[in-house]
């Protein structure tokens, strides 16, 4: 007979601890910092690292092409479609130690507490650890759960490229993962529910003072690339009335984002210009060629569009005022996500039974649920983090709130798990 | 007894030519490009090739500590002090053919005309070959004539620093230019003139269709480093109206730069920020700290430094409005320099005698002219490069108007060297 679950927030907050040691040390003028880029050897360290663990507990583990890997403990009936959960543990450099990882050993521990409760649904359970959520090394995010749902064909995937121009087939083979990339796909069906706990990234819980975000629906990312052609030329001689500089030209266009998102969006709507490369770049020459990336996110894709409408609209207003020429890239652009009002419901009356303060909200944050929505119903668990900080090195969430967040996914996976 | 002065234009342009081969090839999407950096392989490669250049003619050749290099021929009265001419051999990445070469090449060729006429002045005359004029490699620019007019400390000098690291004193020992900084200096009186022959890097001669400029005076430049710290966080999840984004602010201080050189300041006033570096440049991270270069330079310092007031009262605003805080340090501010009356006359006479288009013009670019004006009475002689444009592979002057400027550089050399 079952007991009650406990949740071991000691060992949790230890072994998210431990994970933050597996990261590329670099100089960081804002304190210690996690860098765990896809397929280095940070990586690589972690994902044995985690894969210990499991094996501890007597969980079962496959690996998939690409890197995704499960970790599955059985349930009483085989014949039937796993409920899973998991996140991703790469980092983007100089990052904190909760994004990501906190649902991958929550995952772990979630199973390892319904284990040691003698709670097994028929259902089996998969934690999921996804590969290179993070953009950061082939420009484009959520790898392992674009191609787990097909939104990313493997041929394309393949292709893409980091910095030094290897391509992921190169890289993911080097690293030891190697078999095709169409064997990624999950067949419909394969999953009956996913649930992703994550902190929020986002100040709303700590300011009202709530312990639990349940995520209703995902918010509709989409990245461009902009590049402002100009007249480039000496520093001294190139007459202010003649220039056409494109880092003028190029502030004028980030804080047109800025204002539109700000006017035309609402709460949900955000837009970023992370990077601003200028060329040639140097102090004493004009600047002849800037090229920009945009990130920009709504709840309704419709939203979003008007507000890159918006931009565009000034964007010929710059080109003409300024002889600078402007081209947009999209990058990639996706649809939101809706959660499942199944799993929302079970979320919500654990929380009320267990007595959890919490609200549901919509996820700013591009996340692998965003994917796994399209193969199956999904939701997400969101905890506190201090100050809405995250991908920073102070990113914090207390060993409490961890805790908590755990306790309710696993409650909730033993639920789906049995239904 | 002498003859008339002749220029050999195709031998000029053959070497200029040729000079533009000692260059760091690098993929440069404006197609051929000159890269030569102080120091590099391809500098000293080059230095040895003009150094061949002056020995073949029989001058003498001095080099002093930072590599600043003299090609002397003899006066009949060796007690006189020497008239000098000269210009620098290094180039920016991606850079062209013309800049600096023309008064290098110009200056060998002007004193090799002189010799061929017989022309025999009792003053010596030298080339110089000005050290690091770009401040590519160690961030200041005139390296050789700031040591040379005991502008910049000998301490200092030594101890700036390139991209890796490494000080002047390493780099230059290396490259085989050793000896004390101290002895670069030179003493009150040691040239009794200086004229130096370049391009524009404007496109005031071309529109005018005139063939020569005669630098009255060279404007005040200055380079200032700002540093804006804003707040970090995840583009997805921090929200929009608690944002502090750094790189918003940059865009806002860039164009308040731009606004003010443009009212406040005069066709004789320019303003660039030639650099953008966001931390930590990524996709899909909100800006947290950005650094730009600007650099401003003014016929007038008071009416540069009105314009730096205007940006500085802007930043205010922007500060408080933004939550940023925007730091700013003066990397160098130079005094401007006017031209002696008696070369500037001569110059004129010159020009009139053989049927030169001239005017009168500023130099808004920087040049070693302007240190050597603290040492001795100077010039400059201008001539127009196809749309102004410097700094650029494009960069382009025909041998006709590089052959009439060393002719008058010749003519210029002859008579200030029998004053």
């Amino acid at each position: 007979m079952s007991q009650k679950i406990q949740i071991d927030q000691n060992r949790l907050f230890a072994e998210l601890t431990k994970l933050s040691s597996f990261t590329h040390v670099e100089p960081s003028p804002d304190g210690t910092a996690v860098t765990r880029v896809v397929f280095t050897p940070d990586d690589l360290e972690a994902r044995a690292w985690l894969r210990g663990i499991a094996e501890a507990e007597g969980f079962t583990v496959r690996v998939d092409p690409v890197g995704n890997t499960f970790f599955r403990m059985e349930g009483t009936d085989p014949s039937l479609p796993a409920v899973a959960t998991g996140s991703h543990a790469d980092a983007i450099p100089h990052a904190g130690m909760y994004d990501g990882t906190v649902g991958v050993i929550g995952g772990l521990e979630a199973m390892r507490a319904l284990k040691q409760a003698g709670i097994r649904p028929k259902r089996a359970i998969e934690t999921i650890l996804f590969t290179s959520e993070e953009p950061t090394r082939f420009g484009i995010g959520c790898l392992g759960s674009r191609l787990m749902s097909g939104t990313l064909s493997p041929e394309k995937a393949d292709a893409l490229k980091d910095a030094d121009d290897r391509t992921l087939a190169e890289v993911r083979t080097a690293a030891g993962f190697a078999g095709d990339l169409a064997d990624v796909k999950l067949a419909p069906g394969h999953y009956s529910a996913f649930v992703e706990l994550h902190i929020e990234q986002g100040p709303l819980l700590e300011r009202a003072g709530e312990q639990i975000g349940i995520v209703t629906s995902i918010a509709a990312p989409a990245s461009y690339r902009f590049q402002i052609q100009g007249l480039g030329g000496h520093a001294g001689a190139l007459l202010m009335p003649d220039r056409r500089d494109a880092l003028c030209a190029a502030s004028e266009l980030i804080l047109s984002i800025e204002r539109h998102a700000l006017t035309i969006g609402t709460i949900d709507s955000v837009a970023t210009v992370g990077t601003c490369d200028v060329y040639p770049g140097a102090v004493n020459s004009v600047p002849s060629r800037v090229a920009l990336m945009l990130d920009i996110r709504d709840t309704d894709p419709a939203r979003r569009d008007a507000i890159m409408a918006a931009v565009r609209a000034d964007i010929m207003e710059i080109q003409t005022k300024r002889g600078v020429a402007i081209s947009e890239s999209l990058v990639n652009a996706d649809a939101p996500a809706t959660s499942s009002a199944a799993i929302v419901d079970a979320l919500e009356a654990i929380c009320l039974r267990e007595g959890m303060l919490y609200r549901k909200m919509v996820s700013r944050a591009y996340h692998d649920t965003l994917f796994m929505a399209s193969v199956a119903p999904v939701s997400m668990i969101f905890i506190p983090c201090r100050g809405g900080v995250s991908h920073r090195p102070d990113e914090f969430s207390t060993a409490e709130d961890i805790a908590r967040g755990t306790l309710l996914l696993a409650e909730v996976l033993a639920k789906v798990g049995s239904d």
